[in-house]
């Protein structure tokens, strides 16, 4: 009797722990599942961020501004939950400065912080245990047309339902930043040795099941 | 009798009301006290930003990436609670790229969203309607032994406590940000025009009290 009743209570539990993920994902769009890892580990950390964020600063040269660097708040995708592949997607509109910088300069910067997931909160975000990323790399409008375009239209509008609805006549289109330096900081002593290569990798036997 | 429980009653929320907000003081350093202005009221409105945010992600030209842009998260202030100027202050320490950039090339650029304000949870970050401010200047040293620099430290150290413990070693130094064009986005329409002027003569008056 007293195993069925534990066990009533944990069902109970799991009904109630379920319905809060899945209230989290109707209202953002991506449930925050993974726990923070091991700073220890700064391929997973870096990878964490990118998956579980789902906002950030994308910086580009600016043509208005005769060449001085220009950061944009901007929502990002890099797969869909739980399986993102750490390459940030875009859905930009050449209405916004950011896409036509990036039409006649790639060079790009992307910056994401661990302090929006809450679990920074005892520290300053300038504190370099509340994890920080930058990925510089290229800004490239993707083939509307190509497969690569129809998943990351799938990953942004998953993590970003309300974009599918966005004006047709802005002419939003899909862009990728393809990384050439990663920048972690994630604890204390300077920034992570990472390779784009290991940050790539990460994972990639369950991105192969999707 | 009625009036009395009232009374009562009020109190009792005030008390609660009050012991809330020292709570939220004493762990985030700044109470968030003033409510969204009105999205009309551009200069409002990005004074708001700078004042309620503490971090944003503060981009330079990067002297490691060949000039690429360089976003990086930190920490700032613009002033005592509820009494910012406008002019992000931030505390850089040159073992980190983003002063040693502006050491020999001082445009930058400063982005800050409303999304961590919680007060667009049911917008996308993205969405015109999140407000977001971008800061386009050049990031200069202060004297160390000035009065900017003793207002700055006082607004930087109210605002994120921990700092002033932060090793002195590590040789931080207040930066500032001095404004030379500023993109604000709080509605539908494209950036709103403000210009520098504008935003920093706002809310002047209460300034001349402090």
């Amino acid at each position: 009797m007293e195993v069925k009743n534990t066990g009533f209570s944990l069902s109970l539990l799991l009904f109630f722990c379920c319905f809060f993920v899945e209230a989290f994902v109707a209202v953002n769009g991506r449930a925050i599942v993974s726990t923070k890892p091991d700073p220890a580990d700064a391929a997973a950390t870096a990878r964490w961020l990118a998956s579980q964020n789902s906002w950030g600063v994308l910086s580009t040269i600016s043509q208005d501004l005769g060449g001085a660097p220009f950061g944009n708040v901007v929502s990002f995708s890099d797969g869909l939950p739980g399986h993102g592949r750490g390459i940030p997607y875009f859905y930009l509109t050449p209405l916004d400065p950011t896409a036509r910088n990036a039409l006649k300069d790639e060079r790009s910067s992307f910056s994401i912080s661990e302090h929006p997931l809450g679990t920074c909160r005892k520290t300053d975000p300038e504190n370099p245990t509340c994890s920080k990323l930058t990925l510089n790399g290229k800004l490239k409008l993707i083939d509307g047309k190509s497969k690569e375009a129809e998943y990351a239209q799938r990953a942004l509008f998953t993590k970003h339902p309300e974009m599918k609805d966005w004006p047709k006549d802005h002419d939003f289109q899909i862009f990728k930043l393809v990384i050439e330096n990663i920048f972690l900081i994630d604890w204390f002593g300077g920034a992570k040795p990472l390779t784009v290569a290991e940050y790539l990798r990460y994972g990639m036997d369950q991105q192969r099941a999707i």
